[in-house]
């Protein structure tokens, strides 16, 4: 019944790369589920710097392109396409009538936002208290240097104990160096791709 | 009926100044509901730094002292009383239960969630773009709002470890604020001179 509602309200939609798909409180496009491709969700401050708070991949659902069913929700984030994507759109005046009739969907609903909560929190951490995104970039660039190729070949157990840290933190931001481009890895092997990027990342202190 | 049911499965506390309620995802206590005083929200690093996340005041609930009724909630905090504080404590286990049966108690929980996930959000911006002046002004107009006095006491290194900076940062800063006639700064005390101009300071920021 719910499930039809919503499919009812929903439709197909395909965007290309780099298409700017919302942008901050004043719209309201409703939820979007990514069925292939990546979003992009960022903050972009009064200066235009934009820092990416993270992705949203297959099966992932965005949440914020519909801020407008929550009342409580205080703050812009813009969505993009970081490749072409299709999706599902789903009504946000539908989807919060059924949230506010469902306990399953409200606390579906819940879990959502935990999560994206979750890797805010996260970025800030890094970003407060470590520096490590600009501490492992600069490791990497050494290393890439001293190499003098484009790839090296080190584990993720490596780094973790040259830089002081353990190699969970290592492996993620890897994994998000990997999502914004600047390295590929694949068994033990980590690909410079973006040197331009990756000296920006490795300068730029973020306070 | 899940009202009673909550009012049996709370109880009254109280919890003197500098107590610790609350520390990371290991203990799941439960809701708080602050009745009188003041609960300062933080995360710790590694390293033993404290950021302050956000304040509970009267009638603010603490959701995150209760994480595991989420399992998406990837994140620890502390949470710690700032003065005396009553307030009530309500079992984790009994508001998960009512929280999966009742669209509006998750509703309600997603608000309160969306109205954290808004103040850090806010946090994070002050950090990634705001400089430090405004900051510090900010920091401090807050605090003496809170002391609802001119006179605040304070030394630089506490300040700093709050907004996640080093001492000599901050000390230099004051100084500053002390020619501009913002504040005077003496042993321990912080007394705010101009807050007008402190305020001009503090929202100059968002240029």
């Amino acid at each position: 019944m719910q499930k039809e509602m919503l499919e009812m309200n929903s439709f197909h939609r395909c965007v290309k790369k780099g298409e700017r798909l919302h942008n901050g409180a004043e719209d309201c496009i409703g939820l979007l589920l990514v069925l292939s491709g990546r979003l992009r969700v960022f903050t972009v401050s009064d200066e235009g710097k934009e820092i990416t708070l993270y992705r949203l991949l297959d099966r992932d659902i965005c949440l914020f392109s519909a801020s407008c069913i929550m009342a409580s929700i205080q703050f812009d984030v813009a969505v993009e396409a970081e490749c072409d994507t299709e999706m599902m759109q789903i009504s946000a005046a539908i989807y919060q009538k059924i949230m506010r009739e469902s306990a399953a969907v409200a606390n579906y609903t819940n879990e959502l936002m935990a999560m994206r909560f979750s890797e805010v929190m996260w970025l800030m951490e890094q970003v407060l208290y470590k520096k490590m995104d600009a501490r492992l970039a600069a490791y990497l660039l050494e290393e890439f240097s001293y190499a003098e190729t484009e790839t090296i070949h080190m584990t993720h157990e490596e780094i973790a104990r040259q830089l002081g840290s353990a190699r969970e933190v290592i492996s993620r931001m890897l994994k998000y160096f990997m999502t914004e481009n600047l390295i590929s890895v694949s068994r033990g092997k980590i690909t410079l791709l973006d040197a331009e990027a990756m000296r920006r990342m490795a300068a730029d202190s973020m306070r």
